[in-house]
């Protein structure tokens, strides 16, 4: 069969063993794949013909031989460890959930690692509701999970994005308020903070989190040290901070259920994966050339 | 009566009102008192005359109107919101609890604030049954009742001292290794780091805690602002930081079940409130300057 693999540079098609699934994992057919930035940079890692893919959309072709999961022929979405970038992947039935039918291939395979990723670091923020909530790197994939999350639990919304062609539509996903850094570091005090920039975005926005609130970092896309004033504790009692990667995380969780609780949340119309471009897995590079250069206001999908 | 007021500089005995206690209040003779690094600083802060003290010792003289309370004649520790350093103080039994006649009066002024802001630093840090905690500021008064509470919660503690002369006696608390900071700095991975020094002494300890570890501040000694690595959380995903103040702290807390959790361990030889030195508060400038050039390898309290 055939696999996404990383090239030199980027990504080719290649010709790879057909998976093997253990009796304890379900066959399925792959009908589209999330990119996510993530996986850009361990592709640069990574020696050439190396596998990759998180997540993943498409149809189970035979269901796990131990009887557990989903039948033969239910549409899934899944979180892989990685191979997701291929024809076919066995999965245990623990990393993947029916989707309905009305949900389409692009936007199941939006749904694992951005939405796994916003739903835990909500979670780490805890209650919500009534409180104010700002998110860095609003205008990505995961930003734009958390904008919305964050609005359905309840939470006053500020979204910051690097520049403003990044703000687009965050209004209408829930945003009560769109600010770049820069306008944002003159805003009032916040309960909780979640950052994946990191760096003196993060010391930006740290400087408005109240006494009492919590900051959740899920990321470092500006590569830099964090430097915080003296004070950052002392003005700030009761503080909490937690830092999360959702590969560490999904170790501590029952990732099956989480997915269904994100494609139910999908149902029900409070929770849309943004799906920025769509490109064909047989020339990849438009669409991954969008999310390399931060352009891509949502997830970047290709389909198979 | 007399109390302990701030001074132009140090402190200076003054005559004051007498307490009025409220329905909801016992008077409370005052036998000894605690002094803390956090009250030097204030003392510089207020306008001369100001009245203080936090830690508290002494005989209930009436109890409380509702009823509430210990009966007159209990000997007490209390944490007083201030005004403590008098002859008498109005108290809630709330923040107080009695204590043995095996407790002499300078044991007992030095639980309150160190020995409450150790215990709930602690608690932030989670179960400790089998866990590394490196314990920075380890040779003060809060450092030594860490050392000691970490280890009688099965901790394995690491007590980190600015310069050898503070780590006196550390060992016999059940420090199983004390080191200085920069001996420290070469030290293996470790689970929790508690943390009052702040600055380079926090940064340089917060490199060894392992992925999905957990950092408690209490205090920023060196007053430094910090400085942190870019892959600060990235290399130690599900990491948690929090940031105590006991003032703060105690608005959620029974402070007078606390206490008495501290007596009972006092009480069963599994902590011991270390009094570094003893003086009168009619002369308190020796003490106070033990503990101002950090000399004082425990708690500095004051006889009336």
């Amino acid at each position: 069969m055939k696999a996404l693999v990383s090239g030199d540079p980027g990504l080719r098609l290649d010709s790879v063993a057909e998976p093997e699934p253990r009796p304890d994992q379900a066959l399925v057919e792959v009908h589209a794949i999330g990119v996510n930035r993530g996986e850009l940079a361990l592709m640069g890692q990574l020696p050439p013909g190396s596998r990759l893919g998180w997540d993943v959309a498409g149809t189970v072709l035979r269901a796990a031989a131990d009887g557990t999961g989903p039948a033969a022929g239910t549409r899934v979405t899944a979180l892989a460890e990685r191979d997701g970038w291929a024809e076919r992947i066995a999965l245990s039935p623990t990393r993947l959930t029916p989707v309905p039918d009305g949900m389409d291939w692009p936007a199941a395979a939006a749904l694992p690692v951005a939405g796994l990723t916003a739903l835990y670091a909500l979670e780490y923020a805890g209650p919500l509701l009534g409180r104010s909530v700002v998110i860095t790197g609003a205008g990505g994939g995961v930003g734009r999970m958390l904008v919305q999350l964050a609005a359905a639990a309840g939470a006053e919304v500020i979204a910051q994005v690097g520049s403003p062609g990044r703000a687009e539509g965050l209004r209408s996903l829930g945003a009560h308020t769109v600010e770049t850094y820069e306008e944002g570091a003159d805003g009032g005090p916040v309960d909780v903070l979640v950052d994946s920039v990191g760096g003196r975005v993060l010391a930006g926005a740290f400087g408005r989190v109240r006494p009492g609130g919590t900051v959740v970092c899920y990321g470092n896309t500006v590569r830099e040290e964090l430097r915080l004033p003296l004070d950052w504790g002392h003005a700030r009692p009761g503080l909490r901070i937690g830092y999360l990667h959702l590969f560490d995380e999904v170790t501590r969780r029952s990732v099956a259920r989480d997915l269904a609780s994100l494609v139910r949340l999908v149902a029900e119309g409070r929770l849309t994966p943004e799906v920025a471009a769509v490109g064909s897995w047989s020339d990849p590079e438009p669409a991954l050339d969008a999310l390399r250069q931060r352009q891509a206001n949502g997830k970047v999908v290709l389909t198979l």
